[in-house]
């Protein structure tokens, strides 16, 4: 497949672009990966085969389709617009796709740079977690154009198991900004509700088995009841990458002149946690905001 | 069947209690109602075969089980203690099974002054809401003896399609409190993110679509994300019904110290909604907090 196939540039292994730039190289991809930190993405090349460029832009160069997936709106803008950056190295007509959650404004800033340089973007956040980079089943929410997402798909489909166009550049952004609330609270209502049961001495197995099919049915109830019962919190999406996705929310729901009263109360809860040394821990610690034992 | 099966009373046909009884006698058992409004206990009798009795005491006489779903606490000791109550009637050996969702505290109440008649008592809440009861597959929370479940489970199995023991008297009515304040959370989730992503024009659908397979996935995304975004609130379970199960939350919570912050400010939205003339609106109505248009 390779031999036929785009060449392929990924920018950023973290702990989500690391194994989706890994499921490329897997299947018959040429990757070409880069990361600001090299020792990174030489233990990349460890595992998978591919090569590394010194330079955002170096990678981009020799790539026709450049994905990204960094830490937020300042890593993007660097790693786009800097002066070693992916617009500057990329060939006209090469199609960039950004797997960051990031600021709706971003994507549009970085899709009009794009426009300039005869690039295509689509921004296209992921959910799923570090489970779903790893095995492969990422949800990708994407905004920009059909036809460009039509080219790139079968590329996003070696990790991405759902594939949705939401709409134009920044829809995809937009998209997740919404996950991320309705997350917010589903664990905090969780919370609350988790408490009760234990202070009422119910069992919490049998609450799951009861309450899964019902109204108050949800992802988090089936995977994070259990876990927030029994104090587990060492795994999953770290209150820390939580807490960057909701400002993002925050600076789109002001200009946008929406209110998030809970979400706000969910953040403050989040920072009084990292100052309790769960930056890293799951989202679904913030139950311990009704236990000051840790 | 009904020769054979014992002779059940149904006290209370409300929105609830109503097609509940139906469905008693719909499948062959003698059903014995009663209602404080004699009149709709008349319009039950023309829907259905059975009898109806002039006081809970006279209906549970005739009954080996004695089933009720009223409105609150006040009402439940009413109809299990007053002058012309269900423990005053019931003969020795029934089994008493309450399906009002109502407080921990008053079902272990009930089930004292039953065991002292020689009455067994089951709490039983249900939910599913009316379309449940209508259709006959409500979730049942019970509290209480195996036993006693065992002997009325066929009976349960009419109107319910999930029937569980969660614990000793009481319990049943806990994870029902658990269920109502994981929804408070869910809707409210729901409310900032689809007043977010009607405010970013994206289209509910899809957004629906992406989010419900993942970690932002409830009950209340997938049958009520779209009615909320279309202003469409006239069905479902009216806000003035979980006020009152909210305030056995609350009640129940300060009993055992938990701490229930969101549920109540959801609670003081709805206490502003029901002003505003909406309060058989179903709970979803929530998000109009962000919207003073009625």
């Amino acid at each position: 497949m390779a031999s036929t196939s785009p060449v392929v540039a990924f920018i950023g292994l973290g702990t989500m672009g690391f194994p989706m730039a890994g499921h490329l190289s897997q299947q018959g991809y040429q990757v070409v990966v880069y990361n600001r930190t090299q020792a990174v993405a030489d233990r990349w090349l460890q595992q998978y085969a591919g090569s590394s460029a010194a330079t955002p832009a170096e990678a981009a160069a020799q790539a026709q389709v450049i994905l990204s997936c960094v830490g937020n709106d300042q890593d993007l803008k660097q790693v786009y617009l800097g002066d070693n950056g992916i617009i500057t190295g990329a060939k006209a007509g090469s199609i960039l796709v950004d797997h960051t959650t990031a600021s709706a404004g971003v994507a549009t800033e970085l899709a009009a740079a794009a426009q300039q340089a005869k690039l295509a973007f689509l921004d296209a956040p992921v959910s799923g977690g570090e489970a779903g980079a790893v095995n492969g089943c990422l949800t990708i929410m994407v905004g920009g154009e059909q036809s460009d997402l039509d080219k790139v798909e079968p590329i996003l489909q070696c990790y991405g198991k759902a594939i949705n166009l939401l709409g134009p550049v920044g829809y995809g952004q937009s998209c997740k900004m919404v996950n991320q609330l309705c997350i917010a609270g589903i664990l905090q209502g969780l919370s609350e509700g988790i408490s009760l049961a234990k202070a009422a001495n119910l069992d919490i197995d049998k609450v799951i088995e009861v309450l899964q099919h019902g109204a108050a049915g949800s992802w988090q109830l089936n995977n994070r009841a259990k876990t927030m019962a029994n104090n587990q919190f060492d795994f999953g999406f770290a209150i820390d990458w939580m807490r960057k996705d909701l400002a993002i929310c925050f600076n789109e729901a002001d200009k946008l002149g929406v209110a998030l009263p809970l979400a706000k109360q969910v953040d403050e809860q989040y920072a009084k946690l990292q100052q309790r040394g769960y930056s890293r821990a799951d989202t679904s610690v913030l139950i311990k905001q009704f236990d000051q034992q840790d």
